[in-house]
């Protein structure tokens, strides 16, 4: 990949001197920033703005390994067999007219797919941006070169599947004062280089503190997750395509495929990934982590508010009070040094009004006593600071304070209002010093709250390290899946295949008659539950092939012969003890197109789908990624043992679901497994009904 | 309240010629803006900055009828004493040191708020900003005079308990030509004026097109609420101090009371306003709603997506996927219009991409086209428009795609990215011909959702007073309270009060032998549930007091047995049939100390605890609340008719609701009803158990 990023030299082909075309925009750009050779490529000039113009590829001189292509869609075929022959290593294709555009195009990119790859060519694109590289003043892009007015080099690098976020997007946050960025890849169909190696590039860039995504399919969901996983610098993603109708954009729009909202969420949240939601707001949250990267605070974001508005405290405390940070209690020792610069009437809390205090002390006195106390107390994690820049005498030396908390290992985060001009310039110096400013309550306290989630990403992590392996998970005997045929597998079959890797089920046997079922059920002990099992059925409840709370032998006799004639003799009786539990959930596996083997776990029974309150994760999972798995449950409280009644045997559950993700893996055959409901009962988990799915 | 905001002439106490003090900026925002008399008084003075100072308020010429008052606390009682004897009618108290500053300035404030009320006086204040109405260029604050650089006059009028937002947060907002403002009043700590009389004269303000407010405290819920109700004019607040921790914020800020934070929401909702969450979000709804506050479109927010960018419009349709928005089938016709500026193989669909139609025919043609196909599609109610200022070619006339989509009824939205100084410009531009521009994609749907929510409220509002009064409500015997005593009432005498004003209640009868019950039961029917009603006993489930599935004569006598002995004799016994449900449901009644008795509605049984899925509304409650209030819990699909289930007669669970919310209004002994299970059987909600809880 160096030939993409620092190249020795570089051949643009589809130059040109016109000034309203991306040939010459390139051009312009290589020559303001890129030492290398630049050959610009192009049998109708002799030279562009001085710098010689060759007439074909073959022509151009050492050293080049790098070729950027702007040059209609048709002509790239021959293009890249001259850069083949002429030894260039990397292309980078610029120009649209591919899968994007319909049949032929896509025909067409695969044929240079299947040529590049023989040639051992690499290719970046097509219908992409390029790179812009702020730090080393490469711009290999059709970008408007005013974009040197306002590049500035910074630590966050970008994976983007989008034009606009690597031209007018970067303009935007860097002319407004908000960021400089480092690399920004514009991946565009991504024929052969996939965010998979540009992330494994780019974790490894030493310049790079940070790595923000906007991606609008996966090419290789499972190994861009392992990359993710093994980041040693923080992720951020934002995909694009999430729902029903914003897939459908995307298909349309690079020819992509768009997972399901609830299966990205988890996927990232295992890998350790922060998911964003919108622009600014990732490359808001790129920032925080890229300054905070690995915080080791005892606490998990005990947040002391230093504000000179006692509204803003409070709308502050309003959104920690909703996220996984706190408000940090003050100690005394705090709470003394700032009673020093109070007024005597006025009581010392956290969030920490400092207005009081600025009108006795001024901005520096007030503010300095409220950091050094946040900084030395032992209940704060992070300190969340309101500034305003432009007057009202808040002004206040903010490279002290930087400094004060960076010595504290403690992330200082700035809400900034102001006049325009003032509040950009603050804004650009107090960023300088280390402190990430932000111009919305809510996006500040947000990216503390992400600050935190990393930290706690990377105790796991170290934790996973420490531990010995999971839990000795039973090697088992292979199992045996019908030889032939596809489709649902009854209740029976698909508990027998569950049992056999490990999972409890109920107790449950085929009654033959109706005396062997009164025989059974007088086995387990009354209530029981019959079932009709019907080929082809899966909805027993709905076609009255489910009988609860047989209390007899004499009804579980009269429900054999109702079952049967039910099922006009053609399926069979499963005779269970009835379960009663104090929590019903719902766990399965699913394929997805993007990530493979999934399982699945939530809250089950009728609530299942009224609430939805289910998550995800890629298989296989391991034992600390299913506890993390059941920790996403938004229903807590039902596993911890609610209303007198035992809390879950999380262990258990994390084994169920770490066998359900091995399943996955293991048989290929299994399309899909629903566990639904996973009862627990005493505490402990028991797969009550099930369905495996094969596909053929 | 005229002699606040068009005073003939004001007289300013404690102005100053030190320009480091408030009492000189006051002067100096008067004498800039203020076209009537300038009195100062400070007997200090002859003059300041040329303008006559006045020993005291005495001496003050003809016309005066305002006073501005910033002096030291203590002074005040004497300053208010020498305004009524000069005939002064309105008093605004711009300093501190009043009941947030502790017990004296409680006591001081009560004293002054005391002599006002008899001396007909009006105060405003104190420990506020005062007013700043950019319109008029009313600046009766002692807000920095720099403001008159920034001051733009809009259409937005905020009410906000917050120094920082009509002083700091407005420099921020106008310097960054986010918006204007019209009038904004800083209420402080409300000691007379508060924010009902100021919203009722807002709402009747002809050039206040929308009000915003930021309140930490509201003095009368029940009263806010009615002028919110009736307001013609969207009303839009973000209330501080939500959370526990805010709360006690709030406690120490201005000494206010904190209401809850589901009662809240569901108090706004009720009375139409659109609730905020951050103070730039707050104004961006209030100028979203400035702009469309009564959409008549056929649709509930049909929204074409017209970008530049496919990413951009993915991410815009993600959100509109999360919201009560669209995205809209564009019809034939648009896309027929579309297809004659789009490139030949590129597909038209909405999100519209409009980057090759822009290359191929320059923004301009594109841009006009596409949205005078909005314009014109019946399937569209709104529009997205995705904009970049400076460069690219993208510039295009923004007036008249205002003016057809004003012409058409149709909201148009910008989300605007670009260089700094040319996206300010590009802003104010296009939000002066109409068109509100917002920075993040979010934000723009967001304001999109609550534009058409608006719209919605405001055909709720229409259909009210079209259609017939609310169902006839039984008048009723009114209801005995037991005449003494407080606290719980049991089981059996809780449901009959529910049962005294016509909420169904589960049969049920008192047993007092075991042959009684065993009888009891039989007539009901088996299964039957047994309780022991001790006395004092609010928890019968966890103290063993329920026995449920009693299922023969026999096991009725032994329940009774059991539970006689478990009661020690104390108690009684209750027998009901035993009711199995489709939904499980929880209705009851609290006062809540801001806006009094609020009807609670929401998921019941176990889940309501875990899943905590209530809503709120406040009594009394119309049927048409009661509906919607119904229409606000998350587990509507519980409601609908689940799995082969009747749906659930919302006509009478509304009944429920308005009778428990008349039962809070007519009875203020009861002081809380829990109505836990809310059983719908059969499609038929029924009070299986009851507490009432009764005060002194």
């Amino acid at each position: 990949m160096e030939f993409f990023f620092n190249p020795k030299g570089i051949a643009l082909i589809g130059a040109t001197a016109n000034p309203l075309k991306g040939g010459y925009a390139i051009l312009k750009n290589l020559a303001t920033g890129f030492k290398g050779g630049i050959y610009p490529v192009n049998p109708r000039y002799d030279e562009i703005d001085g710098i010689p113009c060759y007439p074909s590829v073959a022509q151009v001189p050492d050293p080049v390994d790098l070729a950027i292509v702007f040059v209609p869609g048709r002509i790239v075929p021959q293009v890249i067999r001259d850069c083949a022959g002429r030894g260039i290593r990397g292309v980078m294709i610029e120009s649209g007219g591919f899968a994007e555009s319909g049949a032929d195009g896509k025909a067409m990119q695969a044929d240079i797919s299947e040529f590049a790859r023989k040639a051992g060519i690499r290719l970046w694109g097509p219908n992409c941006m390029g790179l812009v590289d702020a730090r080393q003043q490469h711009v290999f892009s059709f970008v408007s070169p005013t974009i040197w007015e306002s590049l500035i080099p910074g630590d966050v690098s970008l994976i983007v599947q989008s034009g606009m976020l690597s031209g007018a997007f970067l303009i935007d946050s860097m002319t407004h004062g908000t960021m400089g960025v480092n690399k920004v890849c514009s991946v565009g169909n991504k024929m052969d280089v996939d965010e998979c190696e540009l992330l494994e590039y780019l974790v490894r860039d030493p310049s790079t503190k940070s790595v923000g995504l906007y991606l609008e399919s996966v090419s290789d969901g499972r190994r861009f997750l392992e990359i993710c996983r093994k980041s040693p610098k923080p992720v951020v993603m934002l995909k694009g395509g999430k729902s029903a109708k914003g897939a459908a954009a995307a298909m349309s729009h690079t020819a992509s495929m768009a997972g399901d909202r609830k299966v990205i969420s988890g996927a990232l949240a295992q890998a350790g990934v922060t998911e964003a939601k919108d622009f600014h707001q990732m490359l808001d949250i790129c920032r925080a982590l890229a300054s905070f990267p690995d915080v080791r605070t005892p606490g998990n974001g005990r947040v002391a508010i230093l504000t000179y508005s006692g509204g803003a405290g409070i709308v502050a405390s309003d959104f920690i009070d909703g996220m996984d940070i706190d408000l940090a209690d003050l100690s005394p020792a705090s709470t003394e040094m700032l009673r020093q610069v109070f007024p005597e009437w006025m009581p010392v809390s956290n969030p920490v009004d400092l207005w009081p205090a600025v009108e006795q002390n001024g901005a520096e006195k007030a503010y300095g006593a409220a950091v050094r106390a946040a900084c030395a107390d032992p209940n704060v994690d992070a300190i969340f600071m309101h500034c305003f820049a432009g007057g009202f005498a808040l002004t206040t030396d903010m490279a002290p304070l930087a400094a004060a908390a960076e010595k504290a290992g403690k992330p200082l985060f700035c809400w900034l209002i102001g006049k325009s001009e003032e509040a950009r310039r603050f804004q650009t110096e107090t960023q300088a010093v280390g402190i990430p400013v932000f111009r919305e309550v809510y996006r500040a306290v947000e990216c503390i709250n992400a600050v935190f989630a990393r930290k706690q990403v990377l105790e796991r992590q170290r934790a996973a390290g420490k531990t010995a392996a999971d839990p000795a998970e039973p090697a088992g005997e292979p199992l045996r899946l019908p030889e032939s045929g596809d489709g649902v597998l009854d209740e029976y079959a698909s508990k027998q295949v569950l049992a056999g890797c490990g999972i409890p089920v109920v107790a449950e046997e085929i009654a033959d008659t109706a005396g062997a079922a009164a025989g059974i059920a007088a086995r387990f002990g009354f209530p029981v539950v019959m079932k009709g099992l019907a080929p082809g059925q899966v909805h027993k409840t709905e076609s009255g092939l489910v009988r609860l709370g047989i209390s007899s032998a004499t009804a579980a006799e009269a429900a054999f012969k109702a079952l049967t004639d039910a099922m006009k003799g053609e399926g069979s009786v499963l005779v269970q003890p009835q379960v009663c539990g104090e929590a019903e959930l719902i766990a399965g596996l699913v394929r997805d197109p993007q990530f493979g083997p999934c399982v699945m776990f939530g809250l089950g029974g009728v609530m299942a789908e009224v609430l939805d309150d289910v998550v995800f994760a890629v298989a296989p999972l391991t034992h600390a990624d299913a506890l993390e798995l059941i920790g996403r449950l938004k229903a807590q409280k039902l596993l911890n043992g609610f209303r007198g009644a035992p809390p879950a045997d999380r262990e258990m559950l994390a084994r169920i679901l770490v066998r359900l993700g091995r399943l996955g893996n293991d048989y290929p055959r299994i399309r899909e497994v629903d566990i639904n409901p996973l009862m627990v009962a005493g505490g402990k988990p028991v797969a009550v009904d099930a369905s495996v799915i094969l596909s053929a």
